[in-house]
């Protein structure tokens, strides 16, 4: 990882030149660090598989990379072509920008760079204006606590159900501030990380376990045990499933946001004597991505808690080591 | 396994003394042959972890069982509190018998025998009458297809979406005949034994492959490629889940209704990437069983093509070896 000059992107076809005001940073860019051969070999694999959609994480990665998918940025400059917005303004967008070749990944792309830069290439017609006088650090998290409520809603989880939050890194914390606003109640949260679980209280969980102490779904069986149940998987580690299949109540739904890169083991006779799901999430639709950002304008999701840190760009390589440390930090935002 | 006299069952309160008529012998009862310690042990963890509910598979393993739990069987005596029923009559009954203890899974117990002997002691609760006039020996296929009534209900498939059978023994083949019932083409279907292909387009799979050929889900793609698809997967053995996510289209749903024994690898992040849905399903409810009957008795549902053998109950040894080879068998019937 290193800090340096690239020529300024310059904004095509319908495309706007901005200027990153914040950037959080993301969880799947320190798994990229470390694994960005076989992010990129199994991305290649799903697109083949399935070449309907846009491909995230397909890109070279001995070629340089400018990371940052979590921004809130300032528009700068229109392209040829491109409208409905004005210099000046700030705004939030959807990490992916079109052009004649088709979608790309900002922040997983080589040819666009991402937050962690101070400019960007964006499409227009992506742009969403931050209402109420959000501030571009709030705005910023608007792309992670998105994947909060996708997850949410790809559950399908209604009032009357229960939930199980297995850790509370930015996601699971993102997914407990969608519970909330969903009126989910109990939601109960597990992770080992006393800092973490203090801010999971902070988001709204009812009740927050050291799994250590008390397995999360025994926590569970303890405060409730009856409600259908959701367990939202966050850690994104081997094991973590297969745990929660053997710990799963029948019927119950195991819903995946870790986004674990490493073959993992389970024990399929368990899903079927117990009539399991494990549903997998990724990202989130636009009309989610829009909707999160007016719930952290209106308050409904306060933010401020998870802000821990803040850098320019010169501070984004330490950030990155700070973050693995949970008791440290939830999330650190770039501002360059 | 032994052929041997045991003390005839005598019912209890609300329970009936009836004489199988005839008992079709399912693939699980293969598998409980070579898995099962392992079938016991893994059940009496998801007991554990799972205390509502009825715990298919529990018993011991040492003792004697006699297996046997898709039959229709003729009334014979009904012991105290029993009403409802009368001797002569024919009837078909999910396999679970109640007494002062809990429910128990009648072929699955070491108290309760099961269809492959000449008398069983049932819930009087439970049963169905035979409609129609319809015989013993098809009516015994209530049970097996009833397995496949509730995957496809399970799965939530509608016409307009598209399914991928796996697999065409005779849960695959019950599948298919739920999903031809429900409207839904393509019905897409896949296994290496020729028999079973031609089984499978009698059952109504619209295309049929031969996965050394052509892979399932390449046929899907050939003959359809864009309706919503439902993968069923009824192998069930380790790889199978693994191969269908590794195939899978984005969005796609993976409904396991093989049980698959051993543990098994699975690869994350192509779940996530493509957002799959691994969806697991057991047995059927009471309104599937009965439903399933009456599809058989008027036709909707024509079980003649799966029965390919019958036997006493000296046969069953022999009849167990046979069933390894697709190419020979499909469903073979016991008629003590």
């Amino acid at each position: 990882m290193v800090v340096d000059d690239i020529p300024e992107p310059a904004p095509g076809e319908g495309q706007v030149l901005v200027q990153t005001r914040a950037c959080g940073i993301c969880g799947s860019d320190l798994h990229t660090v470390q694994h960005a051969d076989e992010m990129v070999r199994l991305s290649e694999e799903a697109a083949e598989s399935a070449p309907e959609g846009v491909s995230m994480f397909v890109f070279d990665p001995a070629r340089d990379v400018v990371m940052g998918h979590e921004f809130a940025a300032e528009v700068l400059e229109l392209g040829p072509g491109a409208a409905g917005v004005t210099p000046g303004q700030t705004i939030v967008c959807m990490p992916i920008v079109a052009d004649e070749r088709g979608l790309h990944a900002v922040g997983y792309s080589n040819d666009y760079p991402g937050g962690y830069g101070e400019r960007m290439v964006l499409s227009a017609g992506l742009f969403l204006q931050v209402p109420n006088g959000l501030d571009a650090r709030r705005a910023a998290l608007t792309e992670p606590m998105a994947v909060g409520v996708h997850a949410v809603n790809r559950s399908g989880i209604a009032p009357g159900q229960a939930a199980v939050v297995i850790g509370t890194g930015p996601i699971g914390l993102a997914v407990i501030a969608a519970l909330r606003v969903k009126g989910i109640e109990p939601i109960v949260a597990a992770d080992y990380s006393a800092r973490r679980r203090d801010l999971a209280r902070t988001m709204g969980a009812h009740e927050v376990v050291d799994p250590q102490e008390e397995p999360a779904i025994a926590a569970w069986r303890r405060v409730d045990g009856r409600r259908p149940l959701v367990i939202f998987e966050a850690v994104g580690v081997p094991g973590v499933i297969d745990r929660a299949m053997r710990d799963a109540p029948r019927q119950a739904e195991i819903m995946v946001v870790g986004v674990c890169m490493e073959p993992d083991q389970v024990q399929p006779f368990l899903g079927i004597s117990k009539e399991l799901t494990v549903r997998f999430a990724l990202g989130y639709d636009p009309m989610e991505f829009a909707s999160t950002l007016q719930a952290i304008a209106e308050g409904a999701i306060d933010v401020d808690p998870l802000i821990t840190g803040a850098v320019g760009i010169d501070g984004v390589p330490d950030a990155f080591a700070d973050l693995a440390n949970p008791e440290a930090h939830a999330k650190i935002v770039v501002e360059p």
